[in-house]
């Protein structure tokens, strides 16, 4: 594949269109922008020409007003930090801003990427065409959307619709409330329907709806790296009272159930964590072994092998002696204690780290952050995003009719 | 002042506040746990002794089962690294942990404080006599306290009550939910009312309420480092499409008014800012100009000058090619003409920084966390966070009837 790129102002994008044309080029990538999202009396005229030039010479558009393709296959991208390597996640963003966070929140995270297209103003490949492409595409597993505006209504929901039916499809619709419409209408010249309307759509649709881009990672990383939750039971294991307190307000809101530990677990757990400081309930308080990665394995062993709970959370916040710990490099072992021990038990997993607030606790953090990266296993930057993904992947699996 | 230190298990405790008698010591701060919040059958029976002990012997304590008192006015700490220096916040947590989290959190963001304690299982010094304390406390200019659970339901309702009137009061009320109840209950043997009890207790006694430790930041940061708003209209300023999106929806759902700027503003910030690529409206999109602190000032200035907004949020996103401006230290200039600029024209004023994955984006997060701590400006990690603060300290002023 060969690129070439040329830089000219608005309303000399027409010429280049007719140049692509000329010399057989099958696609323009249109970055420049001061088009219809503007407030050029002639913007939305020169997309109209843009669209008819393209129409008669069979050059197709993207963009304007767009960053264009991310392909790590092909070696393409706008991004010159973004990861080399392929991935599952197939994605179509309106904003070229919110497809770099996409790529950096999602790759810090272990998340690697067929295909990242930033499809500005669209006014020829649009967001109904991107769905077909990537509910068919063989290399992606997830597909992850920003939408603003959508130019067919029909077809689009048709194409949700069936690329929902062929693999998961996260929406994250931009300008749902009145404010947000009209920046949508500045930003993409995008037209937007409410709310109630989109929310009613992408969930008839077989859809999952997100709010911002790294709730669309949250997810994707549980329906990637998590096997599906057997139904929602969670046991949750942490250090300190008040995290623990927190933790369980956080799974409960979001609809996940914390079923009481058993008596002969509880017995099993207090022949190796010490009874005082520690919560043998769940959330589990183990504060007390949090320098003893071997007791972190035993402790999920014993409850790894209840049938009465669905996935395991390790709460590895940092804020409370996490300097300390990271300086003596405590919580690592620990991460990996869990990790290790999770394959042995047949539950969904995941790991969080909050209260990171230390130039130390950053170093922790990204420390914990690349090895689950590395390991496969979803990292979340506190339980409240961990319960939430795990939530809405279990929606999304019940909505299929899956056996939870 | 005078401190001593003994190491003793949570059965020799009895004897210490006897010696503590003997030697004329006033208060014994209870670290020690394995009290009435674990399964030992003698937990509760050990607090009543000691209860009784300590009302003979006229020793006051605190806890146990807690961490104790950070006063940097008299050099007293729980934590090796919090700050020295005093200032207007005064908090207590029954949790040791959110303690930390607090003075972390708040620390980083310029937040001091006069006393923060940690009070455990409240078998002597409780809840109702630190809101007493703290009200009437001279250094005391914001109360911030996380419970569990209320050991006299009556006393504290007055003492909440007296303490909204003479000050902002930030309750953070732990184990709101079934699972938080239970899970409470075995971190401070704290049995906890309904969150809709303890909704409506907040609000009738003038209070506001928050739901995490950050948040508490959040909204203390607003009252301390904020004018009051004159009502809920703010102009937002940003840097790429999806982000103006973003905090419009943001804004929106939070409460906030985003009016439309002006024809003649906008006719002057076009004499600086290009048209391209930028967006004129509230938000406004003003990334063409982020690298140039001077048009940013002249920005603040022409929408600082229009009566019809109350607040100015500056909006420093990291993520798109955040790593660059970090490294060609481009973004804190923009931070500092804002923050001095907003200190020449009318208004609220506050600074965000979101998107922030990679370890250089950290690295400026944390320049210009300190930058604004240092200048005395609330600093958020989101938009949502920065509105979600403003709505709840208009609501504040509001309950108070002060005009806004």
């Amino acid at each position: 594949m060969d690129f070439a790129f040329v830089q000219v102002p608005a309303k000399a994008t027409v010429q280049v269109v007719r140049d692509c044309a000329a010399k057989g080029i099958k696609l323009a990538v249109l970055f420049t922008a001061g088009f219809g999202e503007s407030e050029n009396e002639w913007g939305k005229e020169l997309e109209e020409e843009l669209v008819n030039v393209a129409r008669q010479s069979g050059v197709r558009l993207l963009g304007p007003n767009c960053m264009g393709v991310y392909c790590p296959a092909v070696r393409l991208t706008f991004g010159p930090d973004f990861p080399v390597e392929s991935g599952p996640v197939g994605a179509f963003c309106q904003s070229g801003g919110n497809a770099h966070q996409l790529v950096y929140s999602g790759g810090h995270r272990g998340m690697r990427f067929s295909q990242v297209i930033s499809y500005g103003n669209a006014i020829d490949i649009n967001e109904a065409e991107l769905m077909e492409y990537f509910a068919q595409d063989q290399e992606t597993r997830v597909i992850i959307a920003y939408i603003e505006g959508v130019k067919e209504g029909r077809r689009f929901y048709q194409a949700l619709k069936a690329a929902a039916q062929a693999k998961p499809v996260i929406v994250f619709k931009g300008g749902q409330t009145i404010a947000g419409a009209a920046a949508a209408l500045s930003h993409t010249g995008s037209l937007v329907g409410s709310n109630e309307l989109w929310g009613g759509l992408i969930k008839q649709a077989g859809a999952i709806q997100a709010y911002n881009i790294d709730e669309c990672v949250d997810i994707a990383l549980a329906l990637l790296f998590m096997r599906p939750p057997g139904g929602r039971r969670v046991a949750v294991f942490g250090n300190g009272g008040g995290a623990t307190v927190q933790s369980a307000d956080d799974c409960y809101r979001a609809g996940l159930v914390l079923p009481a530990i058993p008596a002969d677990i509880r017995d099993e757990l207090k022949e190796f964590i010490p009874v005082a400081g520690n919560i043998f309930r769940n959330p589990l308080d183990i504060g007390g072994i949090f320098d003893k990665p071997n007791e972190i394995s035993s402790t999920v062993r014993s409850v790894g092998k209840w049938t009465g709970v669905d996935s395991l959370i390790f709460n590895a916040g940092i804020g409370l002696a996490g300097d300390y710990m990271v300086e003596f490099n405590l919580l690592k072992p620990n991460v990996e204690a869990f990790i290790s021990t999770t394959k042995e038990v047949d539950k969904s997993a995941a790991v969080v780290v909050h209260a990171v607030y230390s130039d130390q606790g950053y170093r922790g953090f990204s420390q914990l952050r690349q090895t689950c990266a590395d390991a496969g296993m979803p990292f979340y930057p506190s339980v409240q995003h961990a319960a939430n993904a795990i939530d809405k992947v279990i929606r999304y699996y019940q909505g299929r009719g899956s056996p939870l």
